[in-house]
């Protein structure tokens, strides 16, 4: 198959136009079919701002397709997380070292510079199609463009569709293939502080901002037009939750009591909150993630839930992963798409795995005495030897070259060791004078 | 919604047919869409013969409708498990008690009995007729019958189409319906032995044969007309599987060597071989089983593994719980709808697990040394103290009042101090002189 010219590719979301700048530049004939219209023309700015968090993982691909200079003026470093507590006091936490930050960014400013470079590139994307039928032997996909059905045949389909991927349900249907969609107990609704009255920041626009609350949170990210977006992230039944919230006092006690300094720079709080859906939080996980000449990317084969902000970033080094593999089998897909699977199944387990568990530590434990302690600990470790202990979150955002499967494995060992340290006499009090070097070759021993 | 006086069922297999029953004999209009032709006019002696072991859970409904006397005539009791060695050398194991069996039935001659009786009751099955559409605010379902579309209003849905249910494929894209499907590495093919010369059983009829072979296994049910039913377990892939058995001489070898007294009574193996497909085995899980007034059942809500003979005796469970909650809240669907899904949710998820773990049981460790003695101790405890320390198998088998829930319970209780027992020193030579009394009250003590 090294005389594959063509490939389809389903979806010119984040991942799918990322993919496209890949290929088309390798000299493949690249068509992208999309089913919303173009974003760029409706003006998006009408629509609510929606950012992510983009950390190192997305950062290598953006530069190796050549985007570093123009994503460097899209995005808003945040060096750390602004917890605030009830009473409105803050603590800052830094995510890693000096200089180290994830990037608030503009999902729909990215996915519109992506599709214009995908667009140079050679591609074709064509807008407001949609997927009707995927014959995985022939690999031809079916769609509906204005109504009038059109049919294309390919030697590579892509599926980069989504979570709610329209490939992935035509392989779902196909002899043994695993899946599973699991939603979490808690849903999300998007609300904003505007900027203030001279076009400022109204928090610190550096840090990503947390109210921990237990059982939920709120949080904020900075736009670039000094706007924060907050999204609440509440359980949808139960004593606090969605279901609570019925009246507009309801949700105006609510806020004014669990998140006050947030609340009085909410001007719109109740505009938005009836106005924004909630959304609900899935994880999906499928195996195979090839068909004959079908692949899955993405969410479409790893959709996980945003707690890590690593969904977009483990979606672009899918994109990265695919080319280097490319690169080594000089454009052999029949050695390539077995390879890819086999290679990233285990490091998108890993980190669905890391985004749900970071849940409890972002909503839970970032408030905890004990939590706060072994996080002070292991920055300790860190900072003395800096090779050899690098904290979870350290491995997972900023070091790009290493597998999120490799990151977990090193985070568990170091949780065992952790775990025996917490349990030393008086830890609060005598955490200092720990034998820091000897915890550290403890990481050897395993 | 006391008034409700229709039910619409999805599919009249084995669960639908008889939930059809059930509800028809309460006074509910039935109507039942099946996609298949009618069974019974097709001759079905024509096809595969396909046996099924009917346990204590199944026959409880099966009572409770009145259809014991006609089934009694349809089935061959198997006492125990008759486990072969590849020398073709046989061992017993009971079962149960004395008296206790399981029972080899025809899936189609019960599912025909169950049909015919749906219809005496009152219920309309209409045949060739494939489910397109559900809407599950208004409770439609929009078929296709002999290429003319259809609408169908009723008061509930049940869907009780199987393990690829149609009802639950359109559950799955509302939102928050966790949903997972799994396949095993092993498939299964069917084959026969037919009945001796003279019309007499070639195997011991009032057994389960089962050739446990480490990583596959084949089994032996007895039909009606002399034959046995046998199944092939069998990975996929790799060493030992379906993809190495290319050639007739792979085939023939395999059976000779493997199962050299089966082997010798099987005339029919190529053709059966060939004829018959090679089929995956699939667990399905979801939640919620209720959306509105559609609610799953059987295979559609907890496609399991074959492994402990309960697919059909767990689906006739639930059509059993579900009468049993229409008297207690006195046929208000409002009540029993969250309920039914609420109570048995923990024990489709307990047969689920079990049967996925009697895979291992039955292919390897029956033939292991200390597996066997372990039996042994239990059957010993079981002798001793039969109101205290009931086996698993008995449990989930032969205990139909007790829930799958509590069985797994208690045997993963009975597995903790079996553990400690089979640690004992000498276990092998000493283990009459074990003090079964105290053993026995460990159980209290958990």
């Amino acid at each position: 198959m090294s005389s594959t010219k063509s490939v389809t590719i389903a979806g010119a979301g984040l991942v799918g136009s990322l993919i496209g700048i890949y290929l088309a530049r390798r000299g493949y004939k690249v068509e992208i079919f999309e089913k919303r219209p173009d974003m760029r023309q409706k003006g998006m700015e009408g629509g609510r701002s929606i950012n992510l968090a983009l950390s190192n993982r997305g950062w290598w691909p953006l530069k190796e397709v050549g985007l570093e200079n123009q994503v460097q003026d899209m995005i808003i470093p945040m060096a750390g997380r602004a917890m605030h507590d009830s009473s409105g006091d803050l603590t800052f936490q830094p995510y890693g070292k000096e200089g180290q930050a994830i990037n608030s960014i503009s999902r729909g400013g990215l996915n519109a510079l992506l599709m214009t470079e995908a667009e140079k590139a050679g591609a074709v994307i064509h807008f407001n199609c949609t997927i009707e039928h995927i014959d995985f032997d022939q690999s031809t996909i079916s769609c509906v463009k204005d109504g009038k059905p059109m049919m294309h045949l390919s030697d590579v389909i892509i599926g980069s569709d989504g979570a709610f991927s329209v490939v992935r349900k035509f392989m779902q249907i196909t002899d043994r293939f695993n899946y599973s969609q699991h939603y979490i107990e808690h849903g999300y609704k998007e609300l904003s502080i505007p900027a203030g009255k001279n076009g400022e920041f109204l928090l610190d626009k550096n840090a990503l901002h947390i109210w921990p609350r237990g059982n939920y949170m709120l949080i904020a990210l900075p736009n670039k037009d000094a706007s924060f977006t907050c999204t609440l992230f509440l359980a949808f039944e139960g004593e606090r939750s969605f279901s609570q919230l019925k009246t507009d006092d309801d949700i105006l006690n609510f806020f004014r009591q669990d998140f006050p300094d947030a609340f009085e720079r909410m001007p719109t709080l109740l505009e938005d909150f009836h106005h924004n859906p909630t959304s609900s939080l899935v994880t999906v996980r499928c195996y195979p993630w090839v068909k004959n000449k079908t692949l899955l990317i993405g969410d479409a084969s790893h959709a996980i839930v945003p707690f890590y902000g690593q969904g977009m970033n483990s979606g672009f080094e899918d994109c990265r992963v695919l080319n280097a593999l490319l690169d080594k089998h000089g454009d052999n897909w029949d050695k390539v798409l077995p390879e890819f699977q086999k290679e990233r199944k285990p490091d998108a387990d890993a980190i669905s795995h890391l985004a749900l568990s970071n849940f409890i530590e972002m909503r839970d434990l970032v408030g905890d005495e004990n939590f706060l302690l072994r996080k002070k600990i292991e920055a300790r470790l860190y900072e003395l030897y800096p090779e050899e202990w690098i904290p979870l979150y350290s491995m997972v955002t900023f070091k790009e070259e290493l597998r999120y499967s490799e990151a977990l494995r090193q985070g568990e060992t170091q949780q065992r060791i952790m775990d025996e340290v917490m349990r030393s006499p008086d830890i609060h009090e005598r955490w200092m004078d720990l034998d820091f070097r000897s915890i550290a070759d403890r990481l050897k021993a395993t």
